[in-house]
């Protein structure tokens, strides 16, 4: 009998039932959820004992590799991740990206290959196909985060989506003069997720017949670095734009953070648009694309332990929801 | 032979000069460094196979229980910590700290006792007697993080003396009429660190003899609460001070932020000093008490093989170094 079906069994519920209320995710009721995580924390218990572990050759943890957890999505993401794996009494080995390619290739020839897994999880990596191969491996699946995802199960946001819709807001304001804030700065490669996020960008100036107004003012996905690029864009009042698409909500607090030093009204003289819903959107009064990393994180675990259940499950690609949140950093152009 | 001598005759070096290698510092060369660093990988190469493993009980396993790593201090240490058990090629097993008192007892009544690890590091957690108790055992030492460290080794700030240099400064600049943003908030526990910060605030007030004019804004240590405490202490112009003293940058860039709402000029109408030199406090041209939490996560490393190796070192707290950095938040008063 399968793990699942185990505390399915257990709890008294269907396979399903179970599988959403170990999710994290609304849809069960609080007893039915409190018994599901009883019965898995008692399985998991037995499971956790050395004896069984070597029986089983189960480890009860999880492997989780990502990007330093000092921007806000990851550590959402890695709260959620945390919580999930927690609930289901799974150890969490944290594994960080090494910045200089010879201990990233330390880290995925000889070190993630040779620990014992139950199942890894992958942020933000964009892994070659020979590195997921070094990842992968039979009973021991992986599931990604973010949209690099050929090959493996994973959960993300539409990237693309999520910036046509920011920047459809702005179309539909009466803005035509509307500037990209992220993606490539020449310091290193720019990511999937931002080159799909500026696709979307440019796809629905495409659209509405404005793609001669597309320009990109390269910025990391920081506020800093937001705010560089910002200064750089609107320094000179004939050339500026009247709104900006940001490539987060970091970017999009230093574009507004920068317009307020330059004396540029938001959201009178410039419109600022981000993709996140960050915690700090709201004291910024900033319109956004939400998106909850957290419950990616209660997803990419979900979708994990499913597999480590039953490894012929097909590949799955969430996309994970977005939507647009109006405040007041944008409005139509004077 | 113990491991951190292991490495150091590998490497050809001293046991101090592998020890100061392998923690991150700066005092020895490059080319040091590399050589130490390799010759602990080789070594721990060995010791993570199986076999070796269960002949020594060495797991190559430390476990790490924080707080969520939403703010930039617990980010910014756990990716010191990574940074130094990378180099060592131990894995990171991270747990962490659950809200709810059922959930906190389950960590550390039934999880944490029964995993195997070779050390812990636990991060502003302020354990009960009886938890300490818990984690620590005869073979697995413990480092804390933070001012609670009673019967442990611990690195931390001297929280006292960094809260009464930021007060001083606003002092010697002229100030009297200087309140304290951060702490109680009647929402849940002060935390010892922020309940040190306001002993040092209260301190230099009562040497300079301005006792009388204590007064705490509870703020949560964070932008948004700094935000929501400033707006509270400065909407009324009568009783407005002339200085804040933040219990840390992110509480002041909060207080900045209100203060630029409101209307009122920084530094000229308020000086605004914080504790930790944020990513963020340039930007903001924030006065703060500079501490670099990365640098707090490689010492919690280093103390903890330090005892993995020599289990009868005795207890020792480090204060990590922290010193004023002005920049134009703060000036004499009009």
């Amino acid at each position: 009998m399968s793990k699942i079906a185990d505390v399915a069994a257990r709890a008294g519920v269907s396979k399903a039932t179970a599988s959403r209320a170990l999710s994290g995710r609304g849809y069960v009721s609080e007893e039915t959820r409190t018994r599901v995580a009883d019965a898995a924390r008692e399985l998991a218990y037995v499971a956790h004992s050395s004896a069984t572990s070597l029986a089983t050759g189960r480890t009860q943890t999880v492997g989780v590799v990502m990007p330093p957890v000092d921007r806000w999505f990851f550590a959402e993401l890695l709260a959620g991740i945390q919580d999930s794996l927690f609930a289901l009494d799974y150890d969490l080995s944290l594994y960080g990206i090494p910045e200089g390619s010879d201990t990233r290739e330390r880290l995925f020839e000889s070190i993630l290959p040779r620990r014992r897994f139950d199942g890894i999880i992958a942020v933000g990596i964009q892994p070659s196909a020979h590195e997921l191969e070094r990842l992968q491996r039979p009973g021991r699946p992986l599931v990604g985060v973010g949209p690099y995802s050929d090959g493996t199960s994973a959960v993300s946001i539409d990237d693309v989506a999520a910036a046509r819709i920011a920047t459809e807001h702005l179309i539909d304001l009466g803005h035509s003069d509307i500037a990209f804030v992220g993606g490539t700065t020449g310091a290193g490669p720019l990511s999937l997720g931002d080159e799909l996020r500026i696709d979307g960008y440019l796809a629905a100036l495409g659209t509405a017949g404005l793609a001669d107004h597309a320009r990109v003012a390269g910025s990391a996905p920081t506020l800093s670095a937001g705010y560089s690029a910002a200064v750089g864009l609107l320094a000179d009042r004939r050339r500026r734009p009247t709104a900006v698409v940001a490539v987060c909500d970091e970017a999009a607090i230093g574009t507004i953070i920068a317009a307020r030093r330059l004396g540029i009204a938001v959201p009178t003289e410039l419109s600022v648009v981000g993709i996140d819903d960050h915690e700090h959107a709201e004291l910024f009064a900033l319109t956004t694309i939400r998106q909850s990393p957290r419950d990616q994180g209660h997803d990419a675990v979900r979708l994990l332990v499913e597999r480590m259940d039953d490894p012929d499950l097909p590949e799955t690609h969430l996309a994970a929801a977005s939507a647009l949140v109006v405040r007041s950093s944008t409005a139509a152009p004077r």
